[in-house]
């Protein structure tokens, strides 16, 4: 790929971008493991990888304005448009479009080229570790959902069996369970060294919540007549 | 204080909250807080320490509105009123009142009692660790503010030295220098207990952005033409 194709795919994707968990730095994170994942793959066309990448969550508006849209789906077929109005090849606006289709798991599009499955793990490394973690809360801050939630004899749940939303229950629900069942082998290996931080991060967190609310009501009892 | 001065007052103070950086939920743990660094003192009013507690960020919806409105100020004058409104004797109106002044830091309005600087003190305890870092990540969110800005090489700056708000920025701005100045023994007790969760999330979320940036963009500098 050369520089002023490199401007074009990246301009096309700034137009695209809107929301603070999915700001262009998100882009360019995915786009950096990618790379490095590639590096320990054969045969990679990286100038379909690096465009799947920049432009893998171009949907992500009309998702936001309708959930019930699929922004690896729209993302997909504007991406495809977007090359071929541009005049490139049909082939490689197709291999693109599977990557991006691909990168959003649903049982009926698993990603098949390398391509699609450097894309599919370098986007999930970006909910690993410390990351991850940052990600979920911004994205709490922005749709307005609780840290935690209470059990019904008031001390804090630690996500486990929560049926409302809160940072916990999608640390539990999902966090915590994507360090495995990557496509390629160096994102497992990615993944792994960022593990610790977010157990870490959680675990932490966890505690100190717990304890407020133990001692506090406990004391809160005491003091009430 | 009995129940049913304290549901009344806890009513009072959920009809007035707004925004999810400070839903209820961190009334409650500066509560919490407050009754632990309490039993360390002597001579403390609970009275006048629970209904500050629970009324001190009743301002918030106003300053979120304007923001050159103080929230202590408005909130302090809202409580002082629903008090005497609700058949509350005046010392008490004040004394609460003067604890919300004080909980925000201002050379002109420093906390005086022992209820005031306990309040002051396990508010700021809800910046310290694992939930200053999760609570400044969700209020980026509600303010549509990056995790981190680029240098002018396009590196990752670590947020000091930073003009453009950020996650970073605040972290070396703010949450990193909150472990001293405390009023109260306890509360620094407490702060030092969690401040290594907090320095170990900036540190990882740090390393995993800069590598991951410096590397990609070492290999994408090599492979574009």
């Amino acid at each position: 790929m050369n520089q002023v194709t490199y401007s074009l795919i990246g301009n096309y994707m700034n137009s695209c971008m809107e929301d603070s968990a999915h700001d262009n730095s998100h882009i360019y994170r995915v786009l950096y493991n990618a790379l490095r994942i590639a590096k320990k793959e054969e045969d990679v066309d990286y100038d379909v990888l690096i465009c799947a990448c920049l432009l893998h969550d171009i949907g992500r508006k009309e998702q936001f304005a309708n959930p019930e849209v699929c922004h690896a789906i729209v993302g997909s077929e504007k991406a495809y448009t977007f090359l071929i109005d541009n005049g490139f090849k049909v082939q490689y606006a197709d291999q693109v479009r599977h990557c991006i289709k691909a990168h959003r798991y649903r049982k009926n599009s698993p990603p098949e080229t390398i391509e699609a499955k450097i894309l599919y793990d370098a986007d999930k490394l970006d909910v690993a570790g410390a990351m991850g973690i940052a990600r979920t809360l911004i994205y709490k801050g922005i749709v307005s959902e609780p840290l935690y939630s209470l059990l019904p004899d008031g001390s804090v749940s630690n996500g486990e069996n929560d049926e409302k939303p809160s940072f916990f229950q999608e640390y539990k629900y999902k966090l915590e369970n994507i360090y495995s069942n990557f496509y390629t082998a160096e994102a497992e290996v990615i993944a792994k060294e960022r593990q610790a931080a977010a157990v870490a991060f959680y675990n932490s967190l966890f505690e100190e919540v717990k304890d407020s609310y133990e001692n506090g009501k406990e004391e809160l009892g005491r003091i009430l007549e």
